[in-house]
């Protein structure tokens, strides 16, 4: 699917034929045999599949790959168009590749260009039609908004969350042909279809963007229901509908002003990768002479006292051992992992990255990543997954105040110490010194050691961790106040698909934190997008939850304000929101009793408003001296 | 005591004598008149009560304190000495007040100095003989060595150290007349004597430095015993020996190669303080409306988001009732303090300053107060009191690689993190992903973002804290683990007194934390500065102690070498410390079970050696490819 626009031909020609001839006389020739002999060089492939003009960065790395060998000592590398240059190609041990660095031309038009591979010795020559295309624009500009605090990311698994066409649920000749909603780790059936059908959902629920678990092919035996295990960046996973089911979501979305967020892997494929099975050489990947498991220490990547054994397992050690860990101080690997997510950003017209297991990567290479993304599209948001355990660990890894020889440029995190130290002890710990809402005090008052808290993601959970409900002992009052918080705190909020319909249960030990949403396949009992589908206490929790969305949509204050926090007191934490436009107020009282609270201190933001707007209830009321709060309830007020 | 050095004497003189009168004349004058008019002004007192010359900084200001009355709209200063020029002067709103702000001549000799306070309108003045000492030297060379890794500093409470001097127990006049051992809040008539009489013990413990709880006078009616509610900055405490066993104390440590260090309360003073009962104006202290106390949130400091009424709460408000608290932005209670500061420096020899409640001091003044010292005496060291939750936090109070607006200049800090998140946690949780030793290894990782992780002090247990063989369950072993890490860890060590006898009992909620040294007191029925008076476990724990605090002493690893961590596994936590010369490899098993393991994974600091060296057993073994290391126990191996 992903090579519908790359046009690869091969010739067979004299081996001697000199550089001189005529281009013309080429090109016709180029036709003339290219029908004949297609058969025998149908196995050839160019990765990037295509690129564009127009882009910053006009140099570019082709991998050509044709695993019935390709080339010999003597191969040699020629373009016939002008508009690109080869400036080098290089031959790795294994002959089924070469690297070609070509440099597209300025003024380059968009087209097919002609570069020839010669094997004078085997009398043989490959001809590739590279294809050059003009970049996508919308109205004239580009189609890539990036993402911000004015957006509420909505998570979803692809396989999850619902099947829009059941043709793609299995697909012949991939390996993993389970079909079984009944097993957790078996595939399901969800697809891109699906999730473009239901965009009227989550945009009247107030979402503005989607972060969608990795959808490139994972044609892998088994557990290929989280997509983490590639197998081949330039295929979307057909199960999931292919290139054209994304195009489509994302040409949907876009058209909503809505956007799109892929997740990326830049630290392992699946074992079945082709660059894996058909190694380019021995250094694409980390081989240890027994199997070396990561140790998931993020600690020796900024420890100064880090053995030097250490930082290898750390960031060399295979994740798990069905995915290979790539090296990335490899230069060919860096270009192929670095031209896929630019690749991936103007064909999709992708508006964020999520990257998976962001410190187990080379930094120094995610360096050259994100800079080499941002260069090109400085307007793109990329976070990474730091699920680590303290904020000197996190902020290490996203751009920070750290005088230090290395400085990370990655612009956020998935926030998990605002959950892990924030969000969860707040609701579930009794309020103690550090303890309860001090914790989320405490971990926000660490903020000043990111360059921008604003950036940072934060989240109740995801499909690693157990659903927010069942952390707060299925306690909706809690999940409600979590639910207030996601929507008003600093950062950019992301939701977990199901969240807003109470959908429960821990990671631990069966993974069931992975459930389908229900009404998401034809003849579910019940369709959980409807309010006829929805119980009342779902459609409430719902309402509850697109009301402060839908406020957080027209929030400047949240949105793009400052905030304020305040020391806690008899378990009430108090943060405002607020720009030149709009205050806002929140109440976070997780305790068990209503609390009474004097207003006298709140004085700098509150002075010049006498009344105070319930978000929830639609509710004003006067300020007076004293304000209550009830027992387990997060008041959201808009300041008048 | 603290006037020793300080001549005061004033005159009444003719209005209008006029300024040129000869200067011999004067004096003259002076000498005749002095002496029969000394009674009406012998309330006049000058702070600092002398000063020195041949200081980097030649600028200081006088204040000059008259309770009777001293200064009128009239009152004028005038210098009869060429080696001290007067720079202005200042009359706060009580006229009991007046500050002066000299500077001394670069070539001034030592000597007493004549400055002259004229009151023309009441036919009044006073004469000052201000006296300029020459500084102390030991061999030439400043007395002042500083505190470093290299030492091994001993907390003492000198109220609950011994008794070397009966006769200072109780002191007419002060009002605090309590003398009860049975009491754990009233006097115990410790004193600077007992300490000096117990050097021996403490330098053949292996102790080369001592912090003492502070010295100053706190003539407060109770609660006396801690020393942190001053009541006059310039004089020593008279219970404790005053001056003069202050000064004999220094020389002692001294002339054996020890040190003093001095812990300052720059925040707050005792109510009873004469700055307080006779304020020279309004703004020498913070008063609220209604009595304020801090917060404790030391996070606003450094929080982006807080609210402007919890910093002023955190920083100014009192710490306790009793305690009235600084205005630091003063400038005049500024240089009051500095130079206070400078003057003990320098009259005591000290090597190093602890300072209370470092968070709650204005932390711009503390700059100031910390530069100021340094700039004089660049080799002492100055560490804060810092009891904070959080790295983020702690190291924000000292020297840091944070880019922010505020850079704080502290050298270190007491490293309570290394204390709660670090070895208690490490001896008192299960092994876990972030708990027992795994959560001493994470903490240690995040000294990145200290300047210099080597200067900061760390501590079992101190005058605040539970003492630590009560906090790991009055397990001795864990307590010797305790002290092995103490002794072995970066850092600047620090032992409270008796925990090296087992001394026990938790701060709360009876201060049991405070008990007399056993064999301090003449009778005391059990001697434990001897062997006689310890019992075998306790003489056991005491040469564990000194063995491991002797070879520190003479261990370059340790003292000055690098440290390496490894990421711990099966519940072992294994570190080393090394330079060219040593490598000492540490190994902590707090878990009930023996543990075997390899020692490949330690290949980059093993490399060369064969044999290791046990500290506490002196048995020296060949290292071999699998090492065990018994339950509840520090391996500390010497390598060969």
């Amino acid at each position: 699917m992903s090579f519908a626009h790359c046009f690869i031909h091969s010739s067979r020609l004299a081996a001697r034929r000199s550089k001189l001839i005529a281009r013309s006389f080429f090109i016709l020739l180029s036709i003339l045999l290219s029908a004949q002999l297609a058969f025998s060089q149908s196995d050839l492939k160019v990765y990037p599949t295509h690129w564009w003009t127009g882009m910053k960065n006009r140099k570019l790395q082709l991998m050509v790959h044709k695993p019935s060998g390709l080339t010999t000592s003597k191969t040699a590398v020629v373009s016939n168009s002008t508009d690109v240059r080869i400036l080098k190609y290089y031959k790795p041990a294994n002959n089924h590749y070469l690297f070609i660095d070509v440099e597209i031309a300025a003024n380059a038009h968009p087209g097919s260009k002609n570069i020839r591979i010669a094997n004078p010795a085997l009398n043989e020559s490959y001809t590739i039609n590279y294809e050059l295309k003009a970049r996508s624009k919308e109205n004239g500009k580009t189609r890539i908004k990036g993402i911000t605090s004015e957006d509420l990311i909505y998570l979803i698994m692809p396989d999850r969350f619902s099947n829009g066409d059941p043709s793609n649920d299995r697909v012949a000749g991939m390996k993993d042909q389970s079909l079984n909603r009944e097993k957790i780790f078996d595939r399901h059936g969800g697809d891109l279809k699906g999730i473009e059908n239901h965009l009227d959902y989550l945009q009247d629920l107030g979402v503005t963007a989607l972060w969608l678990n990795p959808v490139l092919q994972n044609d892998m035996p088994q557990r290929t229901e989280h997509g983490y295990a590639a197998t081949d960046h330039y295929t979307i996973e057909p199960r999931l509908g292919g290139a054209p089911a994304y195009h489509s979501l994302s040409n949907a979305l876009h058209k909503r002003g809505m956007k799109l967020i892929q997740d990326a892997v830049y630290n392992h494929v699946g074992i079945e990768h082709f660059l894996f099975r058909d190694l380019p050489d021995s250094s694409w990947f980390h081989f240890w002479s027994t199997y070396t498991n990561t140790t998931y220490k993020d600690q020796v990547l900024m420890d100064p006292y880090a053995a030097a054994i250490d930082k290898k397992k750390m960031s060399d050690g295979w994740f798990v051992p069905s995915m290979p860990d790539l090296n990335q101080h490899n230069p060919y690997v860096a270009n192929f992992l670095i031209q896929h997510a630019i690749w991936c950003t103007e064909e999709f017209g992708l508006d964020g990255w999520r990257i998976d297991t962001y410190a187990y990567n080379d930094l120094p290479f995610m360096n050259r990543c994100n800079k080499a993304l941002l260069d090109e599209y400085p307007q793109l948001h990329i976070f990474g997954e730091t699920w680590v355990h303290g904020v000197p660990n996190q902020s290490y890894f996203t751009e920070n105040v750290y005088q230090l020889p290395f400085k990370s440029n990655l612009p956020a995190v998935t926030d998990f110490q605002m959950n892990l130290y924030g969000i969860v002890p707040a609701l579930n710990q009794r309020f103690g010194w550090t303890e309860g809402v001090n914790r989320l005090y405490l971990t926000a008052s660490n903020d000043f050691v990111y360059k921008d808290p604003m950036k940072q993601v934060i989240f109740l959970d995801n499909h690693d961790l157990s659903r927010f409900l069942s952390v707060v002992g299925e306690d909706v009052q809690k999940l409600k106040i979590g639910l207030a918080w996601l929507l008003t705190f600093r950062g950019v909020p992301q939701l977990y698909y199901g969240t807003e319909i109470k959908m429960k249960n821990f990671a631990d030990p069966d993974g069931l934190v992975r459930l389908d949403f229900p009404g998401g396949w034809a003849g579910d009992s019940a369709n959980k997008f409807t309010v006829a589908g929805r119980t009342a206490s779902e459609d409430s929790l719902f309402n509850y939850t697109r009301t402060l969305a839908q406020f957080r949509k027209q929030s400047s204050a949240i949105k793009t304000g400052k905030m304020m926090q305040y020391v806690p007191e008899d378990g009430v934490y108090v943060y405002f929101r607020y720009d030149a436009r709009q205050t806002v107020m929140c109440i976070m009282n997780p305790g068990d009793k209503e609390i009474e609270f004097t207003t006298a201190r709140f004085e700098q933001r509150l002075k010049g408003f006498t009344k105070a707007k319930d978000i929830i209830t639609g509710q004003t009321a006067t300020i007076k001296d004293k304000m209550k709060v009830p027992a387990k309830t997060q008041l959201v007020l808009e300041l008048n």
